[in-house]
C-alpha cells in the first residue's frame, strides 16, 4: 500500500463512520444490514420487500436500476423509473436506499434519488468514474473487483477520497477462483486485513460470493464474527422469479431470520445489532 | 460429487463424530481446538507449549516431525526423535497428539505414537497413501489441497473410507490465489458447503491460510461462526524463533486468549467450548 | 456462449478483417504488429520510436495518453497534448496510431486523432463505454479483463457489435494467477479457442502478460504459431526511463529483431509478415 | 529460486541433454514428441498406436498403467500387466516408453520395464517419492503441479538432483484457473522462464492443459515456437472410446498430422524434428 495516504489507519482506534441518510451509520458499534433484491422490478415488488424489512433490524434497502449484465440482451434495469420506485418506498417505509451507478452520466439521476451509491466490481477500476464520485455528496459503497488485490482495492478508494469524498465503505464480495461449486470465493482474510489497514468501514456481500442461497446465512455470520461492519444481502419476495441472480436470493422470511441470528454473533465480538424497528409512520407529502 | 458414496450426508442430522484419543471427539457439540508449533523442535519446546495449553480449552496438540518443505535443503523434521517427544508430552500433559505423515513408510512409526494422522495439502491426492490410510486404526485429518476443488477434496476422503477407515476429519486451510497480501485465501464457503454435503467433521486451519499471525484470531472466530467443528492453529513459545512458518505462529498467550474468545461465538451458533481443564495429574509409568 | 449472436463464427472460413487507417488490415493473411511505448511522454520520444519502427514490418504505433493507474498519484497521461503528439508522428511517419480510451468523455478527443481505440482490461465490462463504442467510426481493440472468462470477453465484444460497430479486434493480454514470477499468465489456449469461436481478429499482448522483457520475444513467437492475427508490444527508446511499466518494455533494437523473427513462424503457419517498409515520403499538409 | 543450486543454468549455453533409451535425447537440437494414450488398455490398443507412431517423427510412447484418479471407483490402471504390454510394444516397434509412477512401492516394477518415469502433477511435491527418484537409473519426467509456482516446481526437481539423479525433464501441463472453457491454462510464460532459469530440458503437455482435442495442435505449435524441447500428447485409436480423458485425445491420424506440422516451426526457431523413421526391424529375442 506504498502509495496510500488518505485511507490508511493512523492509530488503532482510527475509524471513519459513514452516515447513510439520517438514521444509518456504518462503522460504528451497530452492525448495518442492507437487504433487497438484485434488481428493482416493480413498485409492488419493492413494497413487498420494504414492508417486511422495515420492521426488522435491516437498516437500508438495496435494488439495482442500472444493471451491469454480461450479455447485451439481458435485462439492463428499469433506469429512472426504478429510481422513482426506490424513492417511493424510501418515503413510505423510512429506509435509506442504496443503488448501483455504472457511469458518470448516471450520476445525476441517481444522486437525485439515492442515499448511497454502489460501485460494482466491474467498475472498481473505472478511474474516470471514481474521480467523479469524489464530487458527489452521497457516500459510496465500493465493491472489490473480481480479481483485485487489496492494494488495488484500497487505491480505488483512495481515488475517491483524493478527489474530495471521504465517505467510502469497502465491500468484499468474493473473488474469482477455480472451483465451480461456489460462484466466487468469499475472502474474509481480506476483511480482517482491510479493518487493520484502513479506517474506512468494511462490509460483506455473501450473496454474490456464494451464488447459492443455502450458503449465505453461515457466511453472513462468519463475516460479522471476523469484524465486518455490516452486510449487503440479496432477498426477493419470490426468489425463483427474480429477473437476475435468482439462485442466490433469500426469501424474505429467511432474510429476517438471518438478520436476527446475527445479534448473538455481534454481541460475541463486542458489537450490536439495532432492535427491530416499529413501523415507520406514514409521511404525507 | 457424482461418484461420492460414503462421505455424503444422507439426512440433515447425519453427522460423524470422530474420536481422537480417549477424551476428544470432533463433530459433536464441543468445538475442538488443536494447537501447537509447526514443527517439533525439542522436548523443552513442546513441554513449554503443552504446559500452557493443557490447562486451557485447547483439546489436542499438533507438531510436525516429518516436514514437507519446498527446498530439499530446509529442515526436514526431527523424525522418530520428534515422535518420542510428542509421546512424552502426551503422557505428561494428557493431550492427544496430531502429526503429519507424508508416505506409506512413515505410517508404522507415526501410528506407534500419534493419536491422529494429518495428511498435508501436498499429499491430498497421493492416492497410494490414501489407500494405505484406510488400513490404520487412527483417525485422519485430511487437509484440502492448495488448488483442490470440493469434489476432489471429498473424493480424497472417499478413498480413505472406501479402503476401510471411517474416521476422517476434513480441514480447510486456504487455497492459492492471486493476492500476495495473504499467503492463501481461507475459503469458508467451502466449510459451509462441506458441512451440508458430507457427514464428516470439518475443521479450519486459519494459520496456513492467513500466513500472518495478526489475521488468525478473527479468521478463527469466523470459522466457528460459519459452522466449523474445530480449529488447528499454530503457536510457539517464541514465534520469531520458530524453525518454519514463523510469521504465522501465535505466542502462547495469544493462543490462550484466542481460544477463550471462541466461547461466545460457539454459544451464539449453538455449540460449546470445553471448560479450561484442571492440570492433568502426572502419570507415572 | 449461449447468448452470443453477432460474434460467432458461422462457418469455418468466416473471418472479419478489420481495417485500421488506410494501409493496415487485421485478420487477413498478414500478421499485424503494433509497437510503441506504454505512455506517450513527449514528441521527441514518439519521434524516436516512429523513426525506427516506420521502416520495419511494424504496422502501427501504440502509446497511451489517458493512463489507467492503480494510484491516483501516478502519472495519468498527457491527455490531449499526447493526442497531438500521436497525430504529428502519424503524419510524419505514415503509421496509424492506437490509443486507449477510458471513458465516454474521452471519446470525442480520441476519435479526432486516433485510428483505433483501445479498451483496457479494467474497462472490459464498462458496459456504458462499450455501448458508446458502438457509435464511433474507428475500430476497437478490446483487451480481455484480468479475470474475464472467454464468455464474458466475447459478450463484451457483442455489446459493441450490437450497438453498431462491427470492427472489433480481441486482445489476449494475460490473466491473473498465483505465481509472482510473471505479472500475469498468457492464456494462448484462449487465443486458439477465440479463433475457433468467433470471426473477429485476435491479437496478443505479450508485454503485459509477461511483465518482464526477457520473456516477450518467445511468447510473441508462440502467439503467432498458435494462430494469432497480430501482436501489440511495448518498446521504448530507453526502457529503463519509461514512466510506466519500464520492466516490460523492449529496446527499439530488440523490437525490430523480434518483429523480423516472426516472419519464419508466420510462414510456418501459412501466414505472412509485411516486408519492411521503405521510409514513408514526407506529406506536406 | 533462492535455495536452488543444482538446477540453475550457470551460463547461457548450459543445457542438460537427457537420454531416454538408446535413441532419444531430450534437450538437444531435435524436438522430441512423446505420444500415446492416457491409459494402457490392452496389448491390441497399444499395438495399434505403436504401429502408426513408429514410422513418424514421434520419438517415444506414453501410456499410464498406474492411474491417479479423483474417484476411488474409477479405473485405476492395468498395473504390472500394463507394464508388460508396454515392454512388448517397445520391443516390437523400437520406441522407448514413458509411464507414470505414483509411489515408492511402484518404483521396482516400473523401473523393470520403463525407459522414463513420469511423476504426475498431484505428486509433484510428494517429497518422499522425489527423494526415492534420486536413486533410480531412469530419467524422470516431472510434471508441474496444478497450482505450483515456478519456484516450487524447480525445487521439486532440485530434490531429485540432490538425491542423486541428474536426469530430470520438466513438463508444463497447464495450471488451474477460473475459466471453465479450458480444463487448465497452459502457461507458456513458465516454459520461457524455465528455459532461462534452468539447464534442464522443458517439454509441454498441451492435452491436459486444453482438455479439448481441437485446441491441442495450435498449442503444440506454440510450445515449440517459444522454445520447448518437446511435447507429450495424448492420442488413441478411437478417442471416444478412451477409458479416461477421452475428450482430449487426438486420433492417430491427427497425431501424425500434428507432429509433421511441427517441422516448419522447429526450423523457424533453429531446432529440428527427426525425419519419420523407417519401420523398425523386428527383433527376435
Amino acid at each position: 500500500m506504498k502509495d496510500a495516504k488518505l485511507i490508511l489507519k493512523t492509530h488503532p482506534t482510527h475509524q471513519t463512520v459513514v452516515q447513510v441518510g439520517d438514521r444509518v451509520a456504518i462503522g460504528g458499534s451497530d452492525i448495518v444490514v442492507i437487504g433487497g433484491p438484485c434488481a428493482v422490478e416493480s413498485l409492488a415488488q419493492m413494497e413487498q420487500v420494504a414492508q417486511v424489512l422495515a420492521i426488522t433490524a435491516v437498516a437500508a434497502l438495496r435494488g439495482g436500476v442500472y444493471k451491469p449484465r454480461t450479455s447485451p440482451y439481458s435485462f439492463q434495469g428499469m433506469g429512472v423509473d426504478g429510481l422513482r420506485v426506490l424513492a417511493a418506498v424510501r418515503q413510505q417505509y423510512g429506509l435509506p436506499v442504496v443503488t448501483e451507478v455504472m457511469s458518470v452520466a448516471q450520476l445525476e439521476p441517481v444522486c437525485a434519488y439515492a442515499d448511497m451509491l454502489q460501485i460494482g466490481s466491474r467498475n472498481m477500476q473505472n478511474f474516470e468514474l471514481l474521480k467523479a464520485l469524489g464530487q458527489v455528496p452521497q457516500p459510496i459503497l465500493l465493491k472489490r473487483g473480481l480479481a483485485a488485490t487489496l492494494e488495488e482495492f484500497v487505491m480505488a478508494a483512495e481515488y475517491i477520497l483524493a478527489h474530495g469524498n471521504p465517505n467510502v465503505v469497502l465491500c468484499e464480495r468474493g473473488i474469482r477462483s477455480f472451483d465451480p461449486y461456489t460462484r466466487n470465493v468469499l475472502d474474509l482474510g481480506a476483511v480482517v486485513a482491510l479493518k487493520q489497514l484502513t479506517h474506512l468501514p468494511v462490509i460483506v456481500d455473501p450473496s454474490h460470493a456464494a451464488g447459492k442461497r443455502e450458503l449465505v446465512p453461515d457466511l453472513a455470520r462468519a463475516a460479522i464474527a471476523c469484524g465486518a461492519d455490516g452486510l449487503i444481502i440479496e432477498c426477493h419476495p419470490v426468489p425463483a422469479e427474480s429477473v437476475s441472480d435468482a439462485r442466490q436470493a433469500l426469501s424474505l422470511e429467511d432474510m429476517v431470520a438471518l438478520t436476527e441470528s446475527l445479534r448473538a454473533i455481534a454481541i460475541a465480538v463486542g458489537r450490536s445489532l439495532p432492535m427491530p424497528q416499529a413501523p415507520a409512520p406514514l409521511v404525507l407529502v
